[in-house]
This record gives C-alpha cells, structure tokens and sequence, in this order.
C-alpha cells in the first residue's frame, strides 16, 4: 500500500491541533483572514425587499448584532409543550428551552439518575406523567421586584409546582398535592417569595376520590395550596405548606398582594353556576351551561391570617396536605367572595398594590376593584349575604373604583413605569393601552390573532419598566410560511415606550402553546458558565459523592453490580472499554472533568437507550441493567472537538 | 345575592361572541382601532443601540416585517434533541419543531395511539427507545433537486432512519436494522430519492452480536445500507432494501453521485488504523490511536451494479437484512477504496456531479477527486494494492484533480451557482470560499466558534442557489446572554451573494446541537393547511375507520372494554362526560371535526397521563385501562376561543 502524504499533518501536528482546541475552549481565538463586509445602501435594500420606513425602525429596534446582548430576557410558559423557553428582547431568539415536565435529551433531563428523580417527584397517584401543561411562570421576588434566583411553574393538567433555579437554569424540584385535580391559579408568589400559590380549576373531590357527577355541589371543591418555599435550599418545602377549601366554582387566575395588599391573595373564577356538561346525557355544554350568571366571584384570601389558622393547627388533613376547611375558612374570616363580570379571566394587582384589575371575557370592561375598599367591607362585615357555601359576599359597586370600556373579551392587564394599563383583548385581536388613574383607553395596537395574555418589562412588580410588551398571540394563521396543519404561536413584541405603541417583531413559537411569560431585565441575572467543583450534582446543588477525579477512573465489580467510575475530557472517555456480563446492574458515574467554559460532553450507550448530557463540572451517575449481549459502541454526543467523533469506546457485554 | 349589570354581556351575547370566534378561524378581522407608529429616525436608533453602518445593512437584509414571508426554509436536524427543527431564511426564525425520534406533547407526538405507532417502529432488540442523535437531514429529490416532498434523518446512536411527509410535517415511518449499531453516513439519497443511504459508524459484529473487543479486525465490521424508497406509499420499503458489508474502519459521511455519477455512492472513513481504544487496559485512546496514518479510506459504491448483485441474490440475510458480504463485493467489483488525507470529516459531490471534495480534519486541503479519474482507474483495474479485507485501493495521484490549500480543521463543503465552493474550518473557524476551477481559495469569513456543518441554499443538489449560507457553530461562548453552563449552538447567517460575503444574523439554538441542514426555496413547498376530510389518521394518510361524525357521537361498551367516540369543536367535547369503571380498557377515538385553518384543539385527561393534539381534521385513538377511581377533569389544551377554559368535561371512575 502506497500512500501519498500531500499536505497532511504528520501525527505530531495531532497536539498542536489538540491545543489549539483547548485554547477556543477558553475564549474566541482570532481567525487568519476575516472579512470586512460592505454596507448595502439603505434605500436599496428597503426597495429590495419592500421594507417601509416604520419596518426600518422596527429592524433597527430589534436587531442584536454578533456578539451584542438582549436587555431582557423573558421566561415563557411552553403550554402543553411541557418545559419553558428562554427569550432575549429585544431581539426575540431563543435562548434556552428548560426541560420541566418533559423529557428533553439534549439537556439530559430525564436522562440519567439525577433528572430522573426530579421527574419522578411528579408522579401522580403512582404513575409517571411523561409531559405537562405549564401555564404561569413567577420569577421569586424580593420586596415585590424581581430578584433573577428562581422561577416556578405549574402543571395545570396534573397539578403540579416545578422550581427551576436560574443559576444553572435547571429544573430542581417538582412537588404535587393529589388534593387537587388540576391547577391553574399557578403559580403566583408572595412579595418575598415566602409563599408560592397554587389554585386548583376543575372542582374535584378533595384528595382525588370519585364522586358521581350529580353530586357536583356537594362533593366537588376547590382548593388553594400555599406552597411554603425555602428559599436557602431553593426547594418548596411541603411540611410547612398548607390549603384551603373553596367552593366549586371554576378558580381561575391568582395574584398575591403587595405593598399595600401584602399578605393577601386574589384568585377570580367561573362557572358560578356550577355547570357540569353532560350533552350526550341532555344537558346544556359547559360553555354557555357555565355563562349564563352576569356575575361570578372573586376570592378574596387573607393568607397572613390563614397562616396563623394553619399553625394553629385547625386544619384536616386530605392527601396529605393539611387543609383549612371551609367551615374554619368562614368561620375565620379567611375567605371573602365579591362579584366580577362575566366569566373573567385575569386578576391582576396594580404596581402600588393598592386596586386589582379583572377582566371578563364575556364583558367588555375591565373593572378597578380598590383594596382600601375590599379591606373595608371585609372589616365592617358590610356582606350582600353569603354563597351557599357560607362564604360572605361583599357588595360590587362599595368595593370598586370603576370600570373601563376596553372592548371585545379582554383578558389580562400589566403595567408600565408611567401608570398605564395595558388590557389584552382576544375577540378584537388588540392590546388597550388605559391610564390607571382617568380609567380611559389612551389607545390601541392591532395585533395577529387572538391575543392571550400579554408580558410588559416587569410588569406584574411593584417597579414594572415600561418600554418592552410582548402579546403572546393563539392563531398565527397567515404570518408565516406554511408548515402543515399545526401551527406556531405568535409572539409579537410591542414598544410601548413609543407614543403611539409600535409593533416591532413577529416571533414564530412552534414550542407548545405559552400562556403566559414574565420579562426581567437581563443585568439582574447571573447564572454560572461552569460547574465547581468538577464532580458537582445539579439535583443536590454538592459534589456528588460519586464524583470522579482524572486518574482515579476505575471499574468496580461486586457481585453483579459493576460501578463504572469515567471521565470525559476533549476527546476521550475514560475508561472507553466497559466489559460486562449479561444481566449485569451497571452503575456509571461520570464526571465531566473539563472547566472551560461551553465544554459539554454528551454520552450515550447505542440501543440501550442511555443518555446524558454533562456540561463542564457537571457529574451524572446512569443505572440500568445490561439485559441485552452484545457489542454496543458509546460516544460523545457533543461535537466537542475536531476529534470528536473519536471520543468512543465500547459497551461490551458477554453472553453468561 | 345583588349582583349589579355595569356593562356585562347578557347571555344573549354569548352567542355574538362565538360567532365572532368562528370568523376569526376563517381569516383575519379587523381591530376597531389600529395605531399607525412612526419611524424613529435611523440615525438615532443608530446612535442609541450602537449599530455601525453593517449592522443596518444586515438588520434590513434578516428583518422580515409581520406578514411577510421567509424565501427558504431550513431544515436543520436535532442533534441529540432527536428533533427535527424548521428555520425561515433570512429571518432565522423556527417555524416549526418537528417530533421524530423524541417524544413531543405540543404536537402529541408519541402521546395517542397513532403516533406511538410510529415511535414503537424504532424499538431496537425489543427495547423502546426514548430519543435519537439526529445528524443528516436529506429533503427528497428529483433529478438531482429538493422536490419539498418528504425528508428523511437518522438517528446516529441508534442506527435509525425516519421519514418526515412535508405535506403535514408529521413523521410518518421509523426503519431501524440491527445489522448495525450505530450510523453517522446517513441520510443521503440517490437523485431521484430511490434509495435513502444509511453507513454505519463505529463497527461491530454485524446483526449485534457479541465479540471481544481483540478480535476488532476480524469479527468487527461496517456496512451501509440501501433503503428503497416508496414514493407512492410515501415509506421507506424493507423487502426491497439491502445492505452492504464494509471493513471495520469508522464509515463516517457519504454522498450520492449525481448526473455523470449517478449510480454511485462514495462513503469516506476515518481509523483505518483501526484502533478501539482501552485506555485503561494500557491502549492509547481512540483519538491518538486513530490519527496515526496519513491517509484514510474513500469507499467508492458501484450502486447500479450493487443493486443487481443483491436483485440476484448474492446476499446473505443477516437480522432480517439481505447482505452483500464484501467477500461478493470484490468478486463483482462493487466497491473500492482510495487515500484521503487524513480522519476525513466530509464528502461533497459538486453539483455538476463530475467531482468529489474531501476534506481531512488533520489536513489543512481540501482534497478535489475526479469521477472520470476514479471510473477509469477502476475499469483499467489500476490498483495500488488491496487492503487487508482484498478491497482493491485505487491509486491516489491517479485519481485526484488537486488540492487546495483551506486551513486547520476542513470539514464540509457546499456550493453556490457561480462555480464556488465553501468549506467549513473548525479550528480556525472561518468559511473559506475557494473557486472550483482554479481550486484557490478567495476570501475567508469569520465565525464564532468552531463552524461544523455548513448549509448553502440548495447547497447540495445539481442546481446550487447561492445567496445565503448559515454556518452551523458548535461554541457560542459570548455571543449571547448568559444561560447557565448548557450553551445554545449558534446558527451563523452569512450573505454569500455580496462580495465579500457579509455575517448578517446570529441565531442561538438551544434545541439540540444540529449537524447538518438543507436549505429549500421555500415556493417549492406546498404543505395543506387543514386536514380533510375530517377524521384523518395522520400516520395512515387516509380516513380513520374509527372518524367521528357531529351527532354521531356516542359511548359503547362491550364488556370491560368502552369505546367513546368523541368530537371537538369550539368550545365543547362531545361527549364531556364519560364514566367507565376501574379497570375497564378504555379506546377513545377523538376527531376534531374543525375545518378552519389553524383551529387546533388539544385533550387531556389528568393525572392518566393521556394527551394528544388535534389539529384541524385529524382524528387520533387513546388506549389505556383505567386503573385508578377517582374523578379526573378533561379539557382542551390548546387556547381556542374566548370559552376555551369551558372546553372541559370529566372522566369519571367508578370502583368496582
């Protein structure tokens, strides 16, 4: 065999190469030659691609250049998608999808011991739920402001809370309370983040048990979990959380109180009139069953009294999860019910804390309830009579400032630094910008199609930002090219610091359907670029007792439980051969040992479906049975290097 | 119980507002009022955001106005996110994320019996497998161009092959033989897409059995199989596809021949030193043990002959697979090896089909062979030799055109419709435009970090677009806002029409580490909005037997097993209550008889783990037993109409 060497490296240039990968490792290295683009002239590319003058300023409004950085960052819901999705504003890029309730591999969650676990917290009545419905992210917060160290989300078809710690954006904990059936007043946090709430929606039976339809009133309820969180561990702590009972109306939306309203919860609700279905069996659909009543109720929840009732200890306990009945709720004062037009679907407390905002979608305004009057109807027991569930109802006009005009079926208010509102409106398709204080629609902004809810710069704090409005929008219909049946959200980014309010992106989302997101300014935020120590478990937030160090891989058998103790390193796993018998329990731990920044590995073992991703430091521990003989070859799943395809070795397992 | 009026709607209205819904699924309505924004002056948008004069010229050639369309469409592969993901050009916007070998929820992928199916078709020694590595995505051809018809992608780790319908953007059919254990040559097809390529990576004992890894020469092998493409059926046809056996170097990417090449499949290869490691068995690690040699193998595939010899059937069936053993190969002359230099990472036939570009990773050239060199260095039997499997080797001086000069770590290589060619340079990352006549490179263009893969529009095929080229960045370090450890890739869009090209867009990707893309002009696509008639089974692509009509709606029980046929439309199930016992196996079979273009619903039942997505006009079965009592709320999971949270009913079970 003759081989021509024509320019090749020889193998002593392998190091060289090898160095110079550690180097990109490190930082940008500078290229030999790089090209310095001319500018097209402005007019031609406007005519080019038919571009307006108002499309110019909307480009040059959004476009982030190389290396340049989004002044917000926005945490979307990702609806039944499952897992949340990590927005720069204002250029609107993707960047990060966070693995919660579903499975994502290129992550590892779900994939590997450590993910697995926080997964499998979320089982419900023994089974695995592989996916979720998240609906309403709530960053934690300080003194009511942001404060960039945590984010929950619900589940609303499972009823479950996750937390996601926003050092290393990775899900850390998924709790569920089988006391309810589903959720979606979720999840809202108290102004210090004492507390994150979690209203159910579809009234069940307390604890899961069955009941027949029929007896809807009677055995059907409600509930809201106080989700005690603790902040120095970073987990929701279920010993100290506790519930109420509420009456089976469907809860809908929830917001906390602040400044002036702290310690107190609102949570709205439909279906007063408790409409169950039942067409096949001749009764009306829930949708007009559930809208015929002008008025439903918003709940009214003194949460610093109800801790002292839950300490006190008057509570029963159902699925586990301590309970204030409605009786003791009532018999209390905990609980108060006044009326909302129509079906509404938004509850959202004002910047100063001082009103509430709620929108019925079957009604055109939005009405301004004041806090100062709540508390003072509640105190002065001034009641227009009570539910038939015993919970006191305040009387509408002695509770509220007023109400705007806004227009067809508005949904979800947020605010700005200058003291407006702005009002989604869903049939109408637009976002009504209102000044809180003359109750009037200043103005309006078209958006395509079906507006849900919307997310303003810091929003829903005590200190919102103005400038930036994201319309989280349901249909997208002729936005973008076609790509079948099931189609992308549009989110469409709004400058609401321009007078007036300008449209200036389209965002395709073909990620689940987001519901809701809340927008913080990106210089609060400062998440790690690598794992320290090399070792360190993502779940635990420690060295992983596991962890392995350079040098000391090694292959341990006792009995039929074979530990393999493996780094990875550009480009090479250690050890790369792993001999087993058949039937073996294999127990990998491998520690990504490398500290540069951006050096992920992957691995996976071919047909024995095992996967993980290890970022730098990062350590995961995989357990499985090696049921299947056979030659399975492993790799890096990262292209790590220009020798990446090189970092493999062999899964070897012998017949017995 | 006083409820005050101020501005509900009576229930009389409700009726007004569906109807409003129904015409928002048909098309755009119009706002009441529509804020017309102003431009902000260019050059104080300049000054405020820091844009130079070429960040303007690349914001307006990428801004895509809401509206208005993308030119092309990419269609880069997951990587280990298993997905596939769907990419508007210039705007660098997803418009879809495609579920083919990973579960997905938003668009019930692998959630309903249908698509379980499809999943369940990639289960290898009878084990499911939960995701895939995704590498190359091939759009189907016909003579030599991108028909928009289907796409197929593979899965590395697991040696799959999955086939995507562009009609719907729905995976339709998963094919896996374990023959081998893992592909990385895959998916590549013949021009007029009659067979879909599929070579091995790592070698093993074919049909996945067990050797001892010191027996690697002699027990390991490759191979690279040959999947019949059935267009009319739209699958991927196994009684008509065979396979190749191939020594046990690592196979790593191929290409197809095409006009004066077609007929031919060229497949390069790195280890022909073939190391396997066992670092701690004293061995050097695979990445130094299989950089020794200065050369690697190109394997050049007579096809045409290949499909007579197995039509013929010279074959051995092994795991199901008809083989050519390599001992038939050689007897017929079907294949044969030439040097490349050095851990080649890439085989581009250029479009006029009369050439090859290789590029070693090791090696600073790209290395140009002539076809006509290599057919008459084959049929004058003009042998450097065999190699030790009695593969013939070509002589390389014979059959190269030349070399050029690139830079360190050459990968791939695309083309544009001016006679260019651009390679990919990972260590240095740049793209470097060099001109295939003259074989000298132009101009280099600096990327951020580490380019891979590269796309040109209608880079691959007989008829190259030019104009845009994203570079497929496996670092992105400080390109964007901080996320944590795990860093999205960075898609790099760069204007290869303008002279010297421009870096116009930076697209972080946090979906997986995509490897390789096709770019399609996105006129030749032409997916359905709507699925008709009403009750399409999605994976079938006809009538469900088990499509539900309105008023045809009911529940049948036949002994432990209920079957509920069930229809969605705004805003109702029907039926919204079912009652089962425990225990019962419960079939549903849900059409959403929706015929409005993007008038989707979702179902979910709580806490069973049951969903599923419904566009408009797919039908989809759910099987499960209902092992728990209890009362479980079901609702719709897509935001729907302004009554969408009414879209509810209940899965009740009875104890026995």
């Amino acid at each position: 065999m003759r081989f021509n060497r024509i320019g090749a490296l020889g193998a002593s240039s392998i190091g060289v190469l090898l160095s110079a990968m550690v180097i990109v490792g490190c930082g940008p290295q500078q290229a030999a030659q790089v090209s310095q683009a001319p500018a097209s002239s402005t007019a031609d590319l406007m005519k080019q691609r038919g571009l307006s003058e108002a499309d110019v300023s909307a480009a040059l409004q959004t476009y982030t250049p190389t290396g340049k950085k989004d002044e917000y960052i926005t945490f979307a819901s990702g609806g039944h998608g499952g897992n949340m999705i990590v927005i720069g504003v204002p250029s609107m890029r993707i960047l990060k999808y966070v693995g919660v309730f579903t499975p994502e591999p290129w992550q590892g969650y779900g994939y590997g011991d450590q993910s697995q676990q926080v997964l499998d917290m979320g089982s419900r009545f023994g089974k695995d739920m592989t996916w979720g419905d998240m609906h309403h992210p709530a960053l934690s917060e300080t003194k009511g402001d942001y404060d960039g160290k945590y984010i929950f989300v619900n589940d609303k078809a499972n009823a479950r809370i996750a937390v996601v710690d926003l050092h290393d954006f990775v899900t850390k904990q998924i709790v569920t309370s089988e006391l309810i059936q589903s959720d979606h007043g979720a999840t809202f946090v108290t102004p210090n983040t004492e507390y994150v709430v979690e209203s159910s929606q579809y009234p069940a039976p307390l604890g899961g048990g069955y009941a027949p339809i029929e007896q809807f009133q009677d055995k059907y309820r409600g509930a809201v979990i106080f989700w005690k969180f603790d902040r120095e561990k970073g987990k929701l702590d279920k010993s100290e959380s506790f519930a109420m009972e509420l009456p089976p109306y469907m809860q809908d939306l929830a917001d906390a109180g602040k400044l002036d309203s702290e310690g107190w919860v609102f949570i709205n609700s439909f279906n007063t009139e408790m409409a169950w279905g039942g067409t096949i069996e001749g009764n009306p659909p829930m949708e007009s069953g559930a809208s015929q009543n002008d008025m439903d109720y918003l709940h009214i929840i003194n949460l610093k009294k109800a801790i002292e009732v839950a300490k006190a200890g008057k509570t029963t306990t159902i699925a586990g999860m301590p309970v204030i009945m409605l009786e003791t709720a009532n018999a209390e004062g905990l609980l108060h019910l006044v009326g909302e037009p129509k079906s509404p679907h938004g509850v959202d407390v004002t910047p100063d804390g001082k009103e509430l905002v709620v929108s019925g979608k079957l009604d055109t305004h939005a009405t301004v309830y004041s806090f100062e009057k709540l508390k003072g109807a509640i105190e002065a027991k001034n009641y227009d009579g009570k539910d038939r569930y015993g919970v006191p109802i305040l009387p509408f006009n002695d509770v509220i400032r007023g109400q705007v005009e806004i227009g067809l079926g508005p949904l979800h208010t947020q605010y700005d630094d200058k003291g407006n509102a702005y009002t989604s409106v869903f049939i109408e398709s637009t976002v009504a910008k209102w000044s809180l204080k003359d109750l009037k629609v200043l103005e309006k902004v078209k958006v395509h199609y079906n507006v849900g809810h919307i997310v303003a710069a810091e929003g829903d704090t005590v200190s919102p930002d103005g400038k930036y409005l994201i319309a989280m929008n349901k249909w997208a219909l002729d936005r973008f090219n076609k790509v079948g049946p099931l189609l992308p959200q549009n989110f469409q980014l709004i400058n609401i610091g321009s007078e007036p309010m300008q449209l200036i992106y389209d965002m395709p989302l073909p990620l689940g359907e987001p519901h809701y997101a809340q927008m913080i300014k990106a210089d609060k935020m400062s998440p790690v670029d690598v794992y320290k120590p090399a070792g360190y478990d993502v779940v635990t937030d420690a060295a992983s007792p596991n962890a392995v160090k350079a040098q000391e891989e090694r292959i341990e058998r006792k009995g039929k439980t074979v530990d393999v103790y493996m780094t990875s390193v550009r480009s090479h796993f250690t050890p790369d051969i792993i001999r087993v018998k058949k039937d073996d329990t294999v127990n990998l731990h491998i520690t990504n040992v490398e500290q540069a920044h951006d050096a992920t590995h992957g691995f996976t073992i071919g047909s024995y479906d095992v996967h993980s991703s290890l970022e730098p430091g990062k350590h995961v521990d995989i357990t499985f049975v090696a049921d299947k003989e056979g030659t399975f070859p492993f790799y890096c799943t990262e292209f790590c290097s220009a020798l990446h395809l090189e970092m493999a070795g062999y899964f070897l397992v012998e017949p017995n």
